[in-house]
């Protein structure tokens, strides 16, 4: 039977955007450590940052802050797309659609920053508008004077958020941005390399990011982090869990084969927000209890937290619905794609590989 | 700066389903010469092999016609979509938008031959009901009497479509099927790889066929067909355009080194169905004196009529507009893609192949 080899191991593109060494536990945006970008920045220097290649100095920040804000409004012709699919359409097959019908029949090609930022900057609305249609709730229009994640947080509840948990929320999205060249950016890449145009190779991301086996979505942590309840239970529970030979969940990680810069930034991040919520407290006890009884009964195998186990206690403090996890990985991760896809423009090469034939031989020889 | 490799030479998957060889000038479907196939075998039987890996009996024949022909209706909610869309969306953009929305909340995973007929089916609809909103006419409902092709023609126009036409549409519909890991078909299979669901896939790969690098579109052969206008035109036309120096357009192929066997198998049509149409005689008398005038001009270079010439001819006869040309491409190409989306789920393994940083080093060791 036919075989895929998946392109494990072979270089696809050289890329001045991120280094993903999981060896050593380092994730470099554009030269910074993204573990500081996120401990340190906002969403829109990061993303500043991704797209232009440097950190943005005030007046540049203001810019782009001012480029986001103001293309934050559902366009006309989106609103009517909306309106018009069933209700109980995934949130995540509806910024598939939506995406695709953002390519018009303006000039395709090359792409532009501008179609970058209106696609990042819509990305938050269309998921409030349609988890709030889905609730039967009147959506919640954007509020000019919040930063891109508090104005997210605040179009999903239509309530002042709590700055602790914008900072959280601030560094998972940070961290969410970009990762090299996994499955989604790749295929946003290939579908760009014909000369088709940004959004339609943001659409095709967003096909690819709803697979599950793209990952990002924490909800087994969540359910852990639920079960656990408390931190006084945190021991008793994990050595539960260990005895019985289960997988903890939220520890190891496919790519990180030590510390993930992801976890640990949001561990820094959560340790510091201690006190503001719960949920914090909860995460950073028990990941300190889990390592310590991972050490105890597998001594030698390294498993630390991954980036899901605070990911979901940030998930959980803020109240995220598990439905739309997956939806705020994609708030996060079109700041990569898009910057993926100006550097893919100016580089172009069409991505045509090979394909071995292991189907049967005609039985006569070609006329 | 960063470079992409485009993947040249790389082995991205083993497949049953096509093999391309451009020396040997071969295009194998399963077993089958596709030029075969294009002249004897109609659309759905063409379909069933690449889907079923074998050709259908009376039996199995006559039901992938009936599942074809039971799904060409436009359902509520895909109608529902159309009519919110803006009708100066060129038909590409809507297709990528109208796959997208059929991926629904169903079990995504594994995609199954049910969805890929209902995919194959819905194009031409789609396409034809797009066009004639955008000419103001209304839409055609589709003719259970008639087959695939044959019911194209006629949800395009509503008449009674002339069977020549129909011999050389389904031709050409059953050779633009397939052609191996092609950007669009890679762009599919890296998008299903995640365990996404078939119509994302597809929809990703609608946006990559829209690219012009694509190909596919022989808008600049039909000029060419059109100032040659007679063949009594063809030798002088031809003479002014290779003693300026200038490139014969509808000759040559980035693949195929020596004869097309997609351009031959067009040929022969096209010959067989001469005194049928004056487009049909023009390009049979056009590549003639071509072939024998590039041999005069440039000897040794063995320069061929590719697929796009007679594909031209094709179009021109049945009177498709150039806004069509590659969504009727599209309707034979999601053939080849759910067929490869089948062979992906089957051996799955998710596309994340490597990227080279080439970006700056940060400047402090990381914390």
């Amino acid at each position: 039977m036919a075989k895929v080899t998946g392109l494990d191991g072979i270089v696809a593109a050289e890329t001045d955007i991120s280094l993903v060494d999981g060896e050593q536990g380092h994730l470099i945006y554009r030269g910074y450590w993204a573990k500081d970008l996120a401990v340190s920045k906002e969403y829109e220097e990061a993303a500043y940052l991704l797209w232009f290649g440097e950190l943005p100095d005030e007046a540049r920040l203001e810019s782009v802050r001012n480029s986001l804000q103001s293309k934050r409004e559902l366009p006309d012709r989106i609103r009517k797309l909306l309106e018009a699919l069933p209700a109980t359409m995934p949130v995540m097959n509806v910024l598939q659609v939506a995406t695709a019908a953002m390519s018009d029949d303006t000039p395709a090609w090359p792409p532009t920053i501008g179609q970058a930022v209106e696609l990042t900057a819509l990305l938050p609305t269309i998921v409030t508008y349609w988890h709030r249609k889905q609730l039967g709730l009147p959506a919640i229009e954007p509020d000019a004077r919040l930063g891109h994640t508090a104005n997210f947080l605040y179009m999903l509840t239509g309530e002042r958020p709590n700055p602790a948990h914008v900072k959280a929320l601030n560094a998972y999205l940070v961290l969410g941005m970009e990762h090299g060249m996994n499955a989604s950016t790749f295929a946003s890449r290939v579908v760009l390399s014909t000369q088709s145009d940004m959004a339609s190779a943001v659409s095709a991301a967003i096909g690819a990011m709803k697979g599950p086996l793209h990952g990002g979505a924490p909800s087994e942590v969540i359910a852990m982090l639920d079960a656990i309840g408390s931190k006084d239970h945190a021991e008793a529970w994990i050595r539960g869990v260990l005895g019985r030979g289960e997988k903890l969940m939220g520890f190891g990680h496919r790519v990180y084969k030590t510390r993930d810069p992801r976890a640990e930034a949001l561990r820094e991040v959560t340790e510091a927000l201690s006190g503001n919520d719960p949920w914090f407290d909860l995460a950073v006890q028990t990941e300190q209890i889990a390592v310590a009884l991972l050490e105890e009964y597998k001594p030698g195998r390294r498993l630390y937290a991954n980036v899901e186990f605070f990911a979901a206690a940030i998930m959980r403090a803020i109240a995220l619905p598990t439905a739309l996890f997956t939806p705020a990985f994609t708030v996060a991760r079109v700041v990569g794609w898009t910057a993926h896809l100006l550097e893919q423009a100016e580089i172009n090469r069409i991505f045509r590989p090979q394909s071995v034939y292991t189907g049967p031989q005609p039985e006569q020889q070609q006329r």
